[in-house]
């Protein structure tokens, strides 16, 4: 397993990392200021030659152990801790400016003097009642708008009604035309501000808010920027008639007010409300942001239990009783808000049981229930929508893959986009023309029928299919009486739809993937429900969104987001029967793991996104072979031209650094904390050294708002000014370091570390060996890294290239 | 902050624990055997005098350094590896009889073997499709049962026909005598099984899969045994007309089933079928134990996704998507089995849309639509729910106090349960032959109506609330028409079987008190809707669980059961908004923490449950001051005497042992492994030993399966005969041993180590100094033990004396 390559040369002798570290001791001479940081190998030099700091030779002027430099290399080492050997993992496959996020607290001196005073019961309530009734408002808001343009101007894209006219007067080419500019022109508005003002905004959101919860910092990913961008987008892109939804960005757009508000004030628009500073840190962002996904989902499809669901299956790691409630109670309000906002807007203002903005209408528990002999079906439906699901990933996958090649630059994204909106408008329009399906309109679901070439009385099926909001139409395909479709129709409709939201899926435009799916799983349901009839005489009415299991692969949540929305419990067994064997089948095609479709890798490069388990081979790998190493180490008492070197290495570029006992001759370096770079900057922006604060020059303690301040858009160390005097001084990290960080040995294996990692949202690891001397520093981008580099250990990634 | 006393006398003089490692090293001389290994300090030596060993003077013949013997102690110390200050935490509040469990897989060398070879594709679908379908039968076989008995004779107990028979012939008192004597008789049977066979079996036995799941090893809980008489006794409790539920007991007993069948064996009744031994671990039952809680929930309520959100609320601490969609579809399962057998046995076979054992009626949600202005209605039901809960707890906690100081003799217990039966036989019989509030019978969905002294065609409205199981007497406070009620009886009822329910809870019979909860809350919901609409006319249709949520403080789950029971997705809003003010307000009145009601503290002993966070008052606390010091350490390659000895030593009863390095005189005794007292039997069983080995007498090597085989009851030590040569020999512990146990620095916080061993399952942590030495261990009784222990840092827990 892993070709690790084992071989190290250390003074030009071989030695394993056994031995490394009592030499390192032995060579170490009575006086040197810092024997035991000096013991980096030729291996490390090698790796990043630029990051040499001359550091010994700076600090103390002792005398360099020969030794220990590689003949290679003139230059001493920077600042290691131990050394082991090198395997040489490559980092080209890895996004480099993703970093991530710090969901453990760092329990230094301030922290916990800060929590020994705080009040601790008033607190966490605070979370829901602050953020979650604005992100329902905000929901309502949104769904009024959207509503407005379905409802006031003829369903689905503004050329409709020219459409009829000029059908009427014969000008099809002319109708034609004008629709298809039409949409085109709204969707070019859409791709242009996603593509150019922000990229983030693109798709549905929900890989993103993954990743973020996962702990990988997408950036812009919870701004203002980013949220205004988003919701004009995908009202645009619904304009446009594109095959889309709009769920996916609204549950986007509760994370990112959730994460707004918890913050009290606005970096874009500068303005700081003075609330709400103790949430300024990753731990309780991330909170808000779960209780804003969860929100969100509760909003778009009044399912409150389901976004609670939704916030856990993809989300958390750590299932915490009371932030559960927390988010429950989140989601809850964020119904009752919708309702209570959407009641006004019908004008029923006192009937709050409308259910959320999608709503399936409601199923007749007695009318539908199921026997035994429908199982089967349900089972082949699960199995055929597997497939339809692995082919649409596939398709998908493959078209990612030529975009990344080929379509890259933003102005062709835009193109890409308008071509789309062109084509789909276009092949509704032939399909519609060429069709002869008219149904009668009696008995139909349509607000606006188009009548087309059908005699009076009776609309266009066809047109009726494409001229809805996806919404609409799922709605007409679960409730319209039966024979409302001819199966012609329908298959025309599902195939072509099929084929629209595969390539929509992907364009540089803010837009959702669940209602497309679950439409096409409605169309497919259908009619697979009249082909079955035609053979038994039977109806099955359930199962039609086993195309959305295939695809987004999400079970749990979904099943009960399908439970809540249709309001029919009853039908719980056969959703999950269908969801679950359109998973397991859709694994077996085309493995997506649990990012389902969503995987967060927009743009062609790997996130460090780390799964629920360890590989299953993984046993076979310990700590030793997936940490960096050699780890750059600070002492308790540190010079400040050597943290500004450190941090201004942008080689290494390193977020975590071990800090290390003071070294003398009689003991080796060992672990004493681990500080971050933010809190770094922090200390030198603040110019908090011995020398001045000896000399009376530092007015007043550094306290933990004084790191909220800056949080989270920490300044680069490159704008931080520092003279050659002040680098001379020294730095007591002490107070600020994390006294206790996580350790593993090295022997620990990869599953033990990855469960550490995922249980408690770690960033850092520090490895150390039996006498606790830092060898090696396991980052989550070297267990996502180890996990996608290493070939044969698992399956790449959907965005790998 | 907690008073704990730093002063430790070491040889004579007060020193800090930071001196006392060098002092160790210092006193090493050269030769001496184990010198590392002699730093007990007189506080050792006070605390357990017994179990000193003599272990130096035995094992290498060294002079025992004169200087770390204790003037009070002539005993040299058992096997300690470092010393630290002891905090004096007294032991004598926990349970010392109650174990923990290891959620913790312990990586050693056969461990990761077996990990490397086996195909991790098939093995954890098992779960699933092993046991829950069986869970499914049995819920539904027992749930056929409870209704034959409910349907075929005359409803809630058995001398109800005579009553009317008697009464028309004037035999009041005969009848009462008859029926009185009856109900005792049921009740009789059913405490003396469970007072005199498994007590274990008493109560509703969530609080037992609670404090399984949490990581206590409560004795028998998921053994055949309680499963049996845990069926037996409800269904006495039921028939004996006991204010108590059924779906407890349903919960625990599909935690029983799922556990035995995940074990392929029933060490009860020595049948070992030899399959599933891969599950034979804690970790994996603990699983199959969550699965099964789930399933009975799913069964009980028609409940699926609620039975997940149980066992998620109650029991595991660390989510794990994908242990979760097999719990999913474990209670998917169920569900649909429980459907299965009951359309049989209602003889409508194919159809399965029926929901759970309880059905709650169907809410017609076009009817049940709420408004804006029921929201405060909704909180004061709520507050008051809250108040009602509280009474409860409070009035249960003085008789359960009671109870332990008075009644705490299986006898007693039986007589009192007696005492009860005859109680409630009476009370209701009186309460009906006073009444006079005759209802009439049509429009009512009573199936046994009693005339009584009733007009024809009417029925005693008391009767009928007393004669019904109270699942159904819920049933129809929720669906009979308005009127129905005469106040004063509701009024009555409410509070007599308040007050019945509150006394039955605690006795020694097994029982639920879930369904007596709601049965108090929607009959208190009912008088409350019909006050008010004295006032106002308008009738508040929910909030009928709120008591049920004041009294159990579950909120999450316990809003989907009712969502789900009541298959109404509506009153999602409204449920929880009462659900949430119950819970509150009661937490505002008696603290029960996240344990409800259901505190696992079953005679009056407290057990060391973990709740989700550390208390918030203990980030002044550190893991030196939580640890156990001395620790008893074992060395990698070990004498077989040391062992034995140290594992008979009953003063200390350790369940973990820090493994350190072969001591010499250049090196401290640095941590290398944690071995478990199971795997130690296990090897002296199978005389795993250096010099057996080296003779050749050992047939083969030691493999996993040995001690799967021992698993879950390990032999005592006292059973292992080991002569007088062998206790010579050595054994190498290096093979078993985990080797990357996880370890704390001593300045560690407590929130941070409690984070650590919830989210991890750890049973022990290695707490070592910045040299790697084991200084101390912390054990989950340790943070359960502290929490308690030390006054005003934490709330005391119910049960606790």
């Amino acid at each position: 397993m892993a070709n690790v390559s084992k071989k190290v040369s250390w003074s030009g002798r071989d030695r394993d990392d056994e031995e490394a570290a009592p030499l390192l001791r032995r060579t170490a001479r009575p006086g040197a200021g810092a024997p035991l940081l000096n013991g980096a190998g030729p291996a490390a030099a090698r790796q990043s030659p630029r990051s040499a700091l001359f550091r010994i030779g700076q600090m103390s002027n002792v005398d360099l152990d020969d030794e220990l430099l590689d003949p290679v290399s003139d230059l001493p080492s920077p600042v290691p801790c131990a050394h082991v050997p090198n395997i040489g993992v490559s980092n080209g496959v890895l996004s480099p400016g993703l970093q991530s996020l710090d969901y453990d607290n760092s329990e230094n001196q301030l922290f916990l003097e800060e929590e020994r005073r705080i009040n601790h019961t008033v607190r966490p309530w605070l979370v829901p009642r602050s953020s979650t009734p604005r992100v329902g408002l905000v929901a309502g808001a949104g769904s009024a708008t959207w509503d407005c343009r379905a409802g006031l101007v003829p369903p689905s894209c503004p050329g409709v009604e020219y459409i009829d006219k000029f059908t009427e007067k014969g000008g099809l080419s002319f109708s034609l035309l004008l629709w298809a500019t039409l949409n085109s022109a709204f969707v070019l508005v859409g791709s242009v501000i996603v593509a150019f003002i922000e990229p983030v905004a693109a798709g549905s959101g929900i890989p993103q808010i993954k990743c973020f919860l996962n702990g990988v910092k997408v950036p812009h990913v919870v701004r203002l920027k980013t949220l205004v961008i988003k919701v004009s987008g995908v009202i645009l892109s619904v304009v446009g008639g594109l095959a889309v939804g709009k769920e996916g960005p609204m549950i986007h757009s509760g994370s990112v007010i959730a994460a707004g508000i918890s913050q009290g004030r606005s970096t874009s628009l500068k303005r700081d409300f003075k609330i709400f500073e103790y949430f300024r840190r990753d731990t309780e962002k991330r909170d808000f942001v779960s209780a804003g996904a969860a929100a969100g989902v509760s909003a778009a499809f009044g399912a409150p239990v389901g976004g609670v669901l939704f916030s856990l299956e993809e989300g958390a790691s750590f299932w915490n009783q009371f932030l559960t409630w927390r988010i429950f109670f989140a989601s809850m309000i964020s119904t009752f808000t919708l309702n209570f906002v959407l009641s006004i807007y019908h004008g029923n203002m006192w009937d709050l049981s409308s259910p959320g903005l999608i709503n399936f209408g409601r199923f007749d528990s007695e009318k539908m229930a199921y026997t035994i002999h429908e199982i089967p079906v349900f089972l082949a439906m699960g199995v055929l929508g597997g497939v339809l699901g692995a082919v649409f990933n596939a398709l998908n996958y493959w078209l990612t893959m030529f975009r990344i090649r080929y379509v890259h630059r933003p102005c062709l994204q835009v193109i890409e986009a308008m071509l789309v909106a062109a084509v789909t408008a276009t092949v509704a329009f032939v399909l519609i023309y060429s069709s002869r399906d008219c149904q009668p309109l009696q008995g139909s679901s349509m607000s606006y029928p188009l009548q087309l070439f059908c005699a009076d009385g009776e609309y266009n099926s066809m047109a009726a299919a494409f001229f809805n909001t996806p919404e609409k139409s799922v709605v007409r395909l679960f409730h319209d009486p039966p024979g409302s479709y001819n199966p012609l129709t329908l298959g025309l409709f599902t195939l072509v739809y099929f084929l629209l939201a595969c390539w929509t899926y992907g364009l540089t435009v803010s837009a959702g993937v669940f209602i497309p799916s679950l439409l096409i799983g409605a169309a497919w349901g259908r009619l697979f429900g009249i082909s079955l009839s035609y053979l038994t005489g039977a109806a099955p009415a359930v199962g039609r969104g086993c195309p959305a299991g295939g695809i987004v692969r999400m079970t749990l949540s979904l099943t009960v987001i399908m439970m809540e929305a249709t309001s029919n419990v009853t039908y719980g067994f056969p959703i999950m029967l269908v969801l679950m064997t359109a998973k397991i089948v859709g694994d077996v095609f085309i493995e997506l793991d649990s990012l389902g479709l969503w995987g967060c890798g927009s743009g062609g490069t790997s996130v460090p996104f780390l799964h629920w388990e360890a590989p299953v081979t993984s046993h076979s790998l310990t700590a030793r072979e997936v940490m960096s190493t050699p780890v750059t180490c600070l002492r308790r008492r540190e010079k400040v031209g050597v943290i500004v070197d450190v941090l201004s290495d942008t080689t290494s570029n390193h977020n975590g650094f071990p800090v290390v006992e003071h070294a003398d001759d009689t003991q080796p370096a060992r672990l004493q904390g681990l500080i971050l770079r933010s809190q770094l900057i922090v200390l030198l922006k603040h110019k908090v050294f011995v020398e001045r604060s000896n000399m009376g020059l530092v007015q007043r303690r550094l306290r933990l708002k004084d790191f909220r301040d800056a949080y989270p858009r920490f300044p680069p160390i490159q704008s931080i000014h520092v003279s050659q005097d002040e680098r001379e001084c020294t730095m007591d990290l002490s107070e600020f370091m994390n006294p206790s960080p996580y350790t593993v040995p090295q022997e620990a294996s990869l599953p033990r570390v990855f469960k550490l990692f995922r249980a408690l949202g770690l960033r850092h690891l520090v490895v150390v060996d039996n006498r606790n001397q830092v060898v090696g520093l396991v980052t989550r981008k070297d267990l996502a890294r180890y996990r996608l580099g290493k070939g044969g250990l698992e399956e790449l990634s959907l965005a790998q290239t």
